[in-house]
């Protein structure tokens, strides 16, 4: 740990043109490292400034004495900061070089570059937040939908943090407890109080159960839902494809092409981001370009999250609308059904048995009933009984790392052995044994379990600065 | 000037993923409108905060009522800002959603949009700067080197304003003399005064000369010196094109292609970057490729401030090398003596008359005399008695700016016109008339004279943000 005695130093903007860019600096050395390097007009200097406040001067060199840039310099003491270190942030003007000459001179006087996410693992190794906190503060920098942001900003708060070691501190009790034993064989359990322990194990099994399924609603915030519009040719799949795009007046960067190929778009449901792909009409062929974009629509089927499986109501149902549906069976599926502005007497769904898939009737054109689909789409992905949006002003936890998944998967999968060691009333020791693994499993969600492995993966994905 | 009322708002960081990312305030309502999106664990208020202090907090939605980010907000009240008007930065995580999320609300609250450098443009609006010093701004965000960095921090701390108020001081001074005689018609001028007028205005001609002078220096620093290495083939160019960047460490950024086409570099030789231009060696060819090789060696030529003509010294001199000297003729040149290590007795510089071009004799594959030839690439760029270095540590002026250089040439026409009026004893009031002219045309350069054309030009080519 002697890496942390360093005062660390990065440009903490992204790269480019603008207004303002920060060098920041951490460390017990950052306010005397600043201070060599700042010239105040008042004669002030940096060490006699009043943590949290800022101070105008000039960034200059020292040794060639000359000025680099005109900042604003923030001083903040330890250990209210960002790192709990001693941090100086350098407001400069935007640009590239009066950054990096700035950093340039640090760097001389004493400062080490610092290493991606150095920042907030520090934050992290000063004990001011967890692991999954930190992993938090890359999610809200890269999130994109402000949904993904503010289940982000929970996880920051220390949301996840708390659900977890609340589950560990009930562990740690039955561990104890179980242990009282080991440590007096002469008393033996009574068979009551093994039922209490076994309660309590499901009890938990149950919770860690609940955080592991918010996964895959974690995961369509955080990545988006891959959403395919499949069916049959003519049926109005484009225009559902634009009816979607137009009333969420999304960014649409639609991929120019030939209607053989899969046109994407983006639209953000409710903040659930969707990525949503037109296809080619599937049907029977002989033409080689059209049995390509066939090929290609039945692959954009098996890749996407769910499928918009569109019917035509003006025309009667066919051999060809049974094939769609046969080829989307197993996925998550939305029959919609339009054109039922001009619905055919002869229209009849009975032929095709849709096993409880959702039917939404919508008229794309003229934009009938596209509110309800996307209420639909929004509850086929979000189908815990509480919604994202209401999970995340009450306190419900939903996880959007895979870390944290697997870190809960291991953590079930050792009660489950637990559980099974007391039932069979196999050693309690073996039982003790496989609650503290799933201890350390959840440990390493927080990093009160951690590795220099683990740290690093997740430090490295940060960007410089952070 | 209503507009000024406005409270206006723009994220101040550059576009991108990084560690920090901010949002700006500046206007008479930032601290009211901050402190509806701003929410404090503690209780705090941006409105009791003393002024150039930061608070801890989170941005939020008062109408969501949900938490956008965890953030750091200063507070800067006028008039000690970067606008003169009360000023607040809001700090968020990098990352563009926060940002936008925040700007949005803000919006929403009550602030309007920031123009391109309309921050910078209520500074000099509210008088904290003048317009030299705010196109400084921009220069010092996109400077290319060190020196033309500090070349606009000198004039962002106001050299060349003072320099152009001493001048115009004394053209007031002058008018007024004038304009006594005018106000009292019934005095009439002695010559001896008449003269000292006339000497007078000769003493301001030649400053501003000098002043246009500096323009040529100052844009090599800013815009980078055209360098053009020609000669006959295979006397060593792209040779000495290694040799000059090797030894300086210059990032190098070869766009590929075949050896007719012409490679470019970046170096910097003493904070002036130079773009050098490998060329096709020049001599007579029917070969297609080489012809066109050769074209466009000529026209890097006319288009190179200054040209490298390589010469051989291992070979006798021959037609080819007369040739590319010819080509040369009237351009900014240095001979290169190239394999001046392996000189033949039978190499002789007499035949070509060079008309006074500074020779210099390198070897390139071994680097001899490299740094000679650097220096003379600079003194012959930086051609005025002191260099820029020496120029920016003393208090000469130099300018980068042709907005500046025209307005200064304006100046001068019309102090010509001026003194001839005084020489040929036409009519005090015109004289008078030119040099208020003169002055006006100063005034153009920090803004005491200036049209709202002129301010959205120079403000327009600024970031938003900024």
């Amino acid at each position: 740990m002697n890496h942390l005695e360093d005062t660390i130093v990065a440009i903490s903007t992204p790269i480019g043109e603008g207004g303002i860019g920060i060098v920041r600096l951490s460390g017990k050395d950052a306010i005397p490292i600043a201070d060599k390097v700042f010239f105040s007009p008042k004669g002030k200097k940096l060490r006699d400034a009043k943590s949290h406040t800022i101070i105008y001067g000039f960034v200059i060199d020292p040794i060639e004495n000359n000025r680099i840039d005109e900042v604003i310099v923030t001083v903040m003491k330890a250990p209210k900061t960002y790192t709990r270190e001693d941090v100086v942030e350098i407001n400069c003007h935007g640009g590239m070089l009066p950054l990096h000459a700035t950093m340039r001179i640090l760097l001389r006087e004493g400062a080490r570059l610092a290493e991606p996410g150095e920042f907030t693992k520090r934050a992290f190794l000063n004990g001011r937040i967890d692991l999954s906190q930190a992993e938090a503060v890359i999610d809200i920098i890269r999130a994109k939908t402000e949904t993904a942001e503010r289940l982000a900003l929970k996880q920051l708060e220390g949301k996840l943090s708390s659900r977890i070691t609340d589950i560990r501190d009930k562990l740690v009790e039955l561990c104890m407890h179980i242990e009282a034993y080991i440590d007096f064989p002469e008393e033996e359990i009574e068979s009551l109080e093994k039922q209490d322990i076994i309660n309590s194990i499901d009890m938990i099994k149950g919770n860690l159960s609940n955080i592991i399924r918010s996964y895959d609603e974690g995961k369509f915030f955080r990545e988006g839902v891959s959403t395919a519009i499949v069916g049959k040719p003519n049926v109005g799949k484009s225009s559902l494809l634009n009816a979607l795009l137009q009333k969420d007046r999304a960014i649409v960067t639609e991929i120019p092409g030939t209607t053989r190929d899969i046109i994407e778009d983006y639209v953000n449901i409710k903040g659930l981001p969707l990525r949503i792909m037109d296809t080619a009409g599937i049907r029977e062929t002989h033409d080689l370009a059209e049995i390509e974009g066939v090929r290609r629509s039945l692959k954009a089927i098996d890749g996407a999250d769910i499928v918009l499986a569109v019917l035509d109501a003006s025309r009667q149902l066919d051999k060809a609308d049974k094939e769609v549906i046969d080829k989307v069976k197993g996925k998550k599926t939305i029959i919609v059904i339009n054109k039922s502005d001009i619905e055919s007497p002869t229209f009849d769904l009975e032929p095709l048995s849709f096993n409880l898939k959702p039917c939404v009737r919508v008229s794309a054109l003229k934009g009938d009933g596209i509110d309800d689909l996307k209420d639909a789409i929004y509850s086929m992905c979000i189908t815990s009984s509480k919604a994202a949006d209401a999970a995340i002003d009450a306190e419900d936890i939903i996880i959007t790392n895979i870390r944290h998944r697997q870190a809960i998967e291991k953590a079930l999968k050792s009660l489950y052995n637990a559980e099974d060691i007391l039932k069979r009333n196999e050693p309690l020791e073996i039982a003790a044994i496989f609650i503290r693994e799933s201890l350390d499993s959840l440990g390493e969600i927080v990093g009160v379990v951690t590795t220099e492995d683990i740290l690093n993966k997740i430090f490295n994905e940060f960007c410089i600065g952070k």
